[in-house]
């Protein structure tokens, strides 16, 4: 039986404030549940209307019928919550190939990019303090179990990317930028993706130093971008894909 | 005023049933309003609080406060609703390169990618009967406009791909498929992305040609496929940016 205080806690975690002030953030449903107990995050307590997981007892609670109702945060509420800690935010370097985010804000989208990370072998992810919270239950639910195999920091991104090694490329999206298929790109460099609606900021454009555009093919000029998830997927695997082309 | 009979009209066009019965469809918002009053599509009838589009005014009916609300599909309504009629279903053709979708559940996925068809210059995207309906609300809302510039059809799979032209190539994206990078991709060709869960039918991947698949980079072997809406973003990339590199 889930007591009134534990229900009182757990709607609470919907707010970022209470997410940092209690350090635990909500997972929903069996699958992402059990990617994250295979992970290094820490469970702090589950919910559950069946005993499937193999948690220590005094980490779990047996929900009653209707209770999971109480609790969740889904329309269609999946048989399992868990509340698991949220780990300290790593300081991010610059290894490899760093994803940049500049004010992306909403929580699908940032959890299909956490996905895209995972499946690209992105180990970082570095956002701008405005990007919504990854750990948002509806970004933790997109990402599918993602969230515990990325590293993700907010960090003011002018201090970040002035502080970068002289010589890492910074590469940003534009619609305007120059054609992304028509040199190979590296393996070290930094791209920044921009707000859904205003792209890069007029700050973070200033440290750009190689402006990079997907060309539009469709016969009729329309004005609508691509929308940035999909514009991610299509970086990101331009950047991978020389992995398999260059010899 | 709007009437009770119109209200009901209306709320009923979320079944396909009653589309198809009407030949009508819904959009919101004044972007995708503007949008499908610039295309061939034949309007039917604009619900706006405001007199900002130029429309016939037997078609046009002004919204008092509050109405919107009882005609919107949307948790946040946006100030303008319009019925459209749908257009005669267009029978495919096998030039360029052609989408299919097999099996595609998702609104938002479909509406994605209908985006997607109109960034890349797709002209026809042909899908399975059992896909969603492209004149579904979520859809049209989703495709931001795209869908007065893609032609798009329902058919039996089986027969579309069988009475295709001897030589061109059924390519369909599976989790184990050909590294999709390894081989620069022809420009006439059929490309076939399956179902969110289940991936292609057995039915259809009788008619493949040839298996294609997106590397994952990831150093954990993570189970999960990647969104169907962001395959495709990769898989149409990889298609259209011959475009530019080969010479």
């Amino acid at each position: 039986m889930v007591s009134k205080n534990q229900i009182k806690l757990i709607k609470s975690l919907s707010q970022k404030k209470q997410r940092r002030a209690h350090s635990l953030f909500v997972a929903e449903g069996k699958k992402t549940i059990l990617e994250l107990l295979n992970s290094s995050l820490e469970l702090n307590m589950l919910y559950s209307e069946d005993a499937i997981f193999e948690v220590s007892p005094d980490k779990f609670l047996k929900l009653e019928k209707g209770e999971l109702k109480k609790i969740s945060f889904l329309k269609t509420p999946q048989s399992a919550l868990a509340l698991f800690r949220i780990p300290e935010l790593p300081i991010p370097n610059y290894n490899g190939v760093v994803l940049v985010l500049d004010g992306v804000r909403d929580p699908g989208n940032l959890g299909t990019i956490i996905r895209l990370c995972d499946w690209f072998g992105i180990a970082q992810l570095v956002c701008s303090e405005d990007t919504v919270d990854c750990y948002n239950p509806k970004v933790v639910q997109a990402t599918m179990g993602s969230i515990a195999r990325i590293k993700i920091s907010y960090v003011d991104l002018n201090e970040y990317l002035s502080a970068r090694p002289q010589d890492l490329p910074v590469f940003g999206t534009f619609m305007n930028g120059k054609n992304i298929y028509a040199n190979p790109l590296p393996q070290r460099a930094i791209l920044i993706m921009g707000n859904e609606a205003n792209g890069i900021s007029p700050e973070v454009e200033n440290l750009v130093t190689k402006r990079l555009g997907i060309p539009q093919f469709g016969k009729d000029a329309s004005t609508e971008s691509l929308n940035v998830a999909t514009a991610t997927a299509i970086c990101l695997s331009e950047f991978k894909r020389t992995v398999f082309t260059e010899k």
